[in-house]
């Protein structure tokens, strides 16, 4: 297996159901920030995996409104900064850049956990701005394997639309503390911690957090916030999203699925 | 079935392979936008599914890094604004105004075609900001139904990570002309967006748009932006999407796998 630009290769732990463990090589998505500029100006950072990148700039300026056309591009430049070579950014120069009213923009932007250029930096400001885990808990992995079941059984919603996803907190034993379905997985996370912490939970270190889908860079930094140190998915997680729990100490488990599971981050704190 | 916060029901058409169709009820997720405002100032407009709301905005607070702890909320509030009853706004008062730098969180945000505030007008503003489809084309069920393998036998990096959203654009005798793939599913569609863009492409009203998991309302106006009159998804449409892509004339099919679809929008212009 070779590293491109969409996949790299990470060492993980595999576990599975009465076999000893296996640590190999495993093909992971990558995710990394790109900041698009208009004219100079940054109007967005993506976390988007690398590959195509003029076209994705292009394609936003259009989806977002910025342009109506091709003919609205002078020209799209890929910028390097001296100041950090793994800097990612694309400036897009219009044909008239008169027409461009970045106030109009400002209506439109919110905000984002995205919070650098390249990964390296995203990740050492997100841990300034939370601290890392101080101690996580040794895991069963019998005790996660039974989670998807619990989960799936709490999941009306789901079952209904399959539109929704979840996020759950279970105690060590395992047990069912909290679910929350919404369209937007950071939102699920966002009620789930928003919960815990009007509760005066907070921190979550002896909490696993179970999510229903992949998990991205956005998804550990959440979770980080909230202090929880062991993070568990039904997918698969992306490249930053391992770099990331692997730097503030958290224990991530992906695939948890049919009887086995990955280990991303932490494996020697999950009992075999 | 009954209509609840997370889940309303819409009409749709369900078509088997060698079976006639069927109109009925579909219960699918909502999706909503909810203003975030932080001492009165807007934060965020995040598009989720109602309920818990108050606990979203509490969340979001600190997993942003907007506060610490829940000392430092004096209260939340729903704020009903009388200009439209339907608009949905959480403000969090803090416990120390003087200590919240509106400056700082500016270097975090990011656009987001989420313009308005209220689900009625954010179509309506979507709406006057893209021109609607003027003449979808139609197209055959059995077209669609060959869709899911094209893609997969094209989808190499999803079968090696598992991490990867992705979009394609077929024609429509249902022929794949162009891939992409990304950790982020707007990433996904603002590449294919972009290189049709630039090959001079646009408007992709004769096309077929297959996405590889859900619809959200984001993903329907991104397609619309691009002139993308048919949208075809391996999962479910949100409550938004389906809105918007009738509004906008376009013709919207869900859940196609297994020789089934269900069509959310535009049924009259699938062939069965």
């Amino acid at each position: 297996m070779k590293d491109s630009a969409s996949a790299k290769s990470t060492r993980v732990v595999r576990l599975r159901s009465n076999q000893p463990s296996r640590e190999e090589l495993d093909e992971i998505a990558v995710e990394e920030p790109l900041e698009i500029r208009v004219e100079g100006k940054s109007v967005a950072v993506v976390m988007r995996t690398p590959g195509h990148d003029r076209e994705l700039a292009a394609g936003f300026a259009l989806t977002e409104g910025i342009i109506r056309s091709a003919r609205d591009i002078f020209e799209i430049t890929s910028c390097l900064t001296t100041a950090n070579p793994n800097d990612h950014v694309m400036n897009i120069s219009l044909a008239d850049p008169a027409r461009f009213d970045a106030a109009r923009l400002s209506r439109h932007v919110f905000s984002s956990s995205s919070c650098g250029v390249c990964g390296k930096a995203t990740i050492e400001a997100a841990m300034r701005q939370f601290p890392q885990i101080e101690a996580a808990p040794e895991v069963g992995s019998k005790i996660l394997r039974g989670l998807p079941a619990k989960l799936a059984a709490a999941q009306r919603t789901f079952q209904r639309t399959g539109g929704l996803h979840a996020c759950a907190l279970f105690d060590l034993a395992g047990d069912l503390l909290l679910l929350r379905e919404d369209v937007g997985r950071h939102n699920a996370l966002d009620k789930v911690v928003g919960h815990e912490l009007l509760a005066n939970h907070l921190p979550l270190g002896d909490r696993i957090l179970l999510l229903s889908g992949r998990v991205s860079f956005e998804m550990t930094q959440k979770a980080l916030a909230a202090g929880i140190a062991t993070i568990a998915a039904i997918s698969a997680p992306s490249s930053l999203a391992v770099d990331f729990a692997r730097a503030s100490k958290q224990t991530l488990v992906g695939f948890l699925r049919d009887e086995r599971m990955n280990l991303y981050a932490g494996s020697e704190r999950v009992r075999h």
